[in-house]
């Protein structure tokens, strides 16, 4: 057993930090912010400085122009990205296009790596992943998936809606999760501006973080090439863990970071504003907090980790990883929410990035699978025996 | 002991609810609600429906146009009133405009009431209340204040700065909060147009649904003349109490009535949407939470009836509505937190009401008293002893 | 709506209260109490001193020897009884006697009235509640009901295995919940002196208040003649719940007199002892703790009382007595942990009476339905609607 | 950055595992164990078992009998030990023994070596670690302390009182904490015969773990020779962090194993036991808790490991050892609670282990620092910076 960084992952740690404290957080009131997220011009420049600093795309191979980190080395970095709620994006390593990239690389033939892959991991263009269904398609449970694909020739016709699309305006490419009649599910890629594609509006949400927003799109016989499947016909529940167990676990890094920051700027005001004769961290009652809020990172950063060193190990890791979403999601929303009571009036005002952190976090308890579906599904697991707890690793 | 309402309440309270639902639901969609609140066109049209339904300043008393309800009748109101975000703009009992007419009744001149309350009863105009400062001035802790009253000849010559002054923004009248040097507090009446006083700017927070938002005030040289010291001299602080401890209150109704629309979303929700072959409410995991927030509503309205029939009996009630705030901020935050988780995606997304009542409560656990504060006041009267609890009542 | 008591009740919460005090706390410590409760001789002193007070079985008509009060009236008397763990003993009210003297009150025959309430409202003899079983049994789920009773003649005999039966030991009479086969459930009233009733072993709780302990007791052909059976055959579920809904309640007016009585004996420690320079309740982390118990111990006040009021006027009140159970049982459990803890090493040590009133409360959360089961109930009435929330009650 | 064990160690966890199952948990019944703990006869056995399994004493060093190990190998083997209530007390690990060997490997002279530590260590005696006062002397606040030492020629006459003092009874030897008029804090070591200790009474507890229960000791002209000042004067406080440290985080290991025994003997009530047409653990109400249990297990094994390696790094891990301790005594406590509901009924009893294991767990949060004071303590390193956080270890 060693808690120790190597002297690479050290230094790596100490670049990103520095990245992110000088090149990003002063661009975090930039007006190109928008409430659907960074736009184009500001995400191209966040790109070129994360370029510049030869730390884009961290996760992906260094074929495709990545650091090729393994789960472990992407903890350390993507908790120092999300210390800037526009670190990640800097970083190129920003949901949906990480995950989206990990899968590619995972199961995408080689013509489509460098058809997309390669443009995805250079930071030039964006990536959607079409899964998440209005009622009464997939939400939180994917069986319920109603968008059909339906052969015609050597073409397949998908028809269907989703929601919940996260950066879909603005994206050059879509991973569609559809399924044939009847049939088990399938992922095909399509470029965003093929015929029927529609983006039918934004959706207005309490996160501002991720690049376009959040869209409704809908399928109206949009026609894909045999070759645009991806991965194996009838695999695409199956390929959704794969690209969802390490996914999961990107959220609790990039958000690690985010509460850490929540956290430094709640103890930063409790040092230097007083109230009844002393400063506020002196009175217990806000102390407290503190004392809670590094507890709770502490005890993130290793469920973090040890899922992240257990995926390395070559294994799935489904019960770590939704252990790891549960605790992160949970204690992380913690953090913040007592931040925010630390700073007392500026914490639900912009004065500070408190706020922007808080309500982009509220949704990490909802996504990639609620609370409650991990808890069952770890329940499952208990019940279901023999222990599935890692003892000894 | 007696938990019924008489039948003229019974009937009120069908009316409000009557009114929200038809009248003001509706408008919640509206344009003209901005990040800083309704603008004053939605405003002045909300009132002017509030006033035909002749339910207008309903804890004002009938000389100055309003219903002249005691705190339980306002108990039954304001809930009703606050299951929309925009109830308490149209029925003119929103802060700080409610707790300013409260205290101008309590304590102002007859000129002062027809110069300020009867125009602010009519909703003709609206008011702020100038008492928290930036750094190193009174935020949590009074005692810190820092604005500076002078007396020059028959004027007072006030200079200081405040913040998260709600409403400043095209209000028309100010409270504000002062101090002689080295001396008690005072609080002074002057018109928002007055040379001397600056909104240096609006403040962005989470919270939209106060009229004018939240601004940073400066006074500069302002002159206020002698008649508009309001009550006496050196009694500001005592005055505060006056206003804050039926202001917290109203608040505590206000927000009781947002969580329960909250709740009845997130339930409707839980009856139609299907996951995992059944209802989701029908999940315990979501069956419970609902269960929470019954409960938890439940007892937020028995503690904040409880303290209003207590502040009906003529007493000040400071322990009572201490303790009700903190138990309606937390409870109710609870409450509107699970209704999110329940509706998953569309809980933090503007799909539905639920996203606008979390970003607008949060401030709630804060502003009044933070919840720490108040803990600690009831923590010191709990030691002084004898028992501080109403037991008999 | 009324928060105040009438001074005849008033003047019998001050009586209660001074008996307490002054005769029953000084028992506290008598070598009488044992394991399994306190043993028949010191209850027999008990009931004299409740029957020289005038205070015994009070919730019992006055036909019967009672005071016949209402239930708001009994959640006044009660929580002064709950104040000591003797308490309840002394008034005649702990259970399961208190609950089945109103069981036996509401549905019993004259004859069964004469023959077993009487000399239970007089203290003369004990009763047992025969209802749970060892799996798989009737546990949580009465439907799970294995006690099998067959007609013989005009006797019933009995066949079963029942635990949990508290008081079982020295009990003079069981109130037996059976079933036909296939049929449903009835009730059955026999002399525990009866052959065919063994009561195999007492068990080894944590929980020491309830005279004669928990049992396990079977019945082995047992016969009861048909005048024994309680109400009506077939309609024992039914009764269960006449029984349940207020002695449901009346656990929770014990255990608030006796959560009180914890934060009491917490509060007196943390004016008297120091550390770090001042009075351990001068310590915010101190301090927010008996703030937090004040808040627990008043709604759960109001929770009851609301209850209370509810069945007075002539309701079943399932859904407010679940809301009060669950409520109660973990607010109140807050609170004696909370005062455990403020104790210190004093506190998990019999050097007060605190140790002694958590380990009796462990079980309220799980008698009379464990929270889990009244959530699920409280979550089925809220999805069936309309609402089963007294918002004007 | 590893999570592994080594080969040797996963075979001792097998070892220690295997023979707490086959030796140790059928004793767990033996009346022996009495209200302030196993007897001596009891204890005699138990630690011939430990002896002939080669796992006496493994924290001490092999020069003493020990098996020398780390204290990420203590981490391990202490879990399983701690698996039973008797486990820690068969392997001559428990509380206080454990702890004072650590301290007089640490400091104390070969000959007090001999004289004391190896028989300690080969479980022929017991010791006992007199440190808390009653008031008005150290409790939580060890600055308190009122024992008093004055020289006398070559002697040392002490004076004071203490309590809870764990395993007087029985015990060979003391170490004693006591402070020169005035003057620093000493630590002496007393054979428990010497005239001039007086052991007042055993104290009630809720516990039944350690032998010899907790003592109210008296030293009245107690003389004790200069040879037997333990390291060196004036150094008390510093060598009571020497033994606390560690001692904070060995309590964590042990309970860590005992809440793991409560989780399993849930689970496997979960698994068997139906109610309302499915097995328990297939609610959802009770599989949630299942899963929390997990996660919280899960943390609390990671902050005891990684606080383990930060102390085998050389350091005295203050920071690591008090949030330890706090996530450790308050996650387990979550989990036997837990433990307690799912089992229902028969969790409050002794039908099970777990009643035993909550009654005796309940002291962990206040003993070796109140979780309030290491928050404090927390709190007070993160205000002064800079971040005591281990980011990076």
């Amino acid at each position: 057993m060693d808690f120790s960084l190597s002297p690479e992952l050290t230094d790596l740690q100490a670049r990103v930090r520095a990245f992110i404290a000088d090149e990003i957080v002063p661009l975090e009131r930039d007006p190109r912010c928008t409430p659907h997220g960074p736009n184009e011009a500001l995400r191209a420049e966040l790109i070129a400085k994360g370029r510049k600093a030869g730390l884009l795309s961290s996760h992906v191979s260094p074929e495709f122009g990545g650091l090729g980190l393994n789960h472990v080395a992407k903890a350390i970095l993507f908790e120092e990205a999300g210390y800037s709620p526009l670190g990640p994006v800097a970083l190129n390593i920003a949901a949906p296009d990480e995950g989206n990239m990990h899968l590619l690389e995972a199961i995408a033939t080689p013509q489509q790596k460098e058809r997309w892959l390669r443009p995805l991991a250079a930071g030039a263009i964006r990536s959607c992943f079409c899964m998440t269904e209005p009622p009464p398609g997939a939400g939180a449970d994917p069986a319920m998936l109603q968008t059909i694909a339906m052969q015609d020739g050597d073409e397949y016709v998908i028809d269907g809606s989703k929601w919940f699309i996260t950066g879909a305006e603005g994206a050059a490419v879509a991973i569609i999760m559809a399924k044939f009649a009847d049939g088990p599910a399938t992922m095909f890629l399509a470029d965003m501006s093929s015929p029927g594609i529609v983006i039918e509006r934004a959706m207005d949400s309490l996160d501002t973080c991720f690049p376009g927003g959040h869209g409704v799109v809908r399928f109206e016989g949009l026609r894909v090439p045999q070759e645009n499947v991806l991965g194996e016909p009838g695999e695409g529940f199956r390929y959704a863990q794969v690209r969802l167990s390490p996914a999961r676990l990107t959220h609790c890094m990039r958000w690690l970071g985010a509460a850490r920051r929540a956290h430094d700027v709640a103890t930063a005001h409790a040092r230097r504003r007083h109230a009844f004769g002393k400063a506020l961290g002196e009175h217990e009652g806000v102390g407290f907090m503190l004392a809670d809020n590094e507890m709770d990172l502490h005890v993130t950063r290793l469920a973090i980790w040890h899922c992240a060193w257990v995926l390395d190990q070559g294994v799935l890791g489904k019960h770590e990883s939704s252990i790891a979403k549960v605790v992160s999601s949970e204690a992380l929303w913690r953090v913040v929410d007592r931040s925010v009571q630390v700073l007392g009036g500026q914490g639900v005002t912009h004065e500070t990035v408190v706020a922007r952190i808080f309500a982009d976090m509220r949704a990490f308890r909802i996504y990639d699978g609620p609370s409650e579906v991990h808890r069952w599904s770890i329940a499952r697991r208990i019940l279901r025996g023999p222990k599935p707890r890692a003892e000894s690793a």
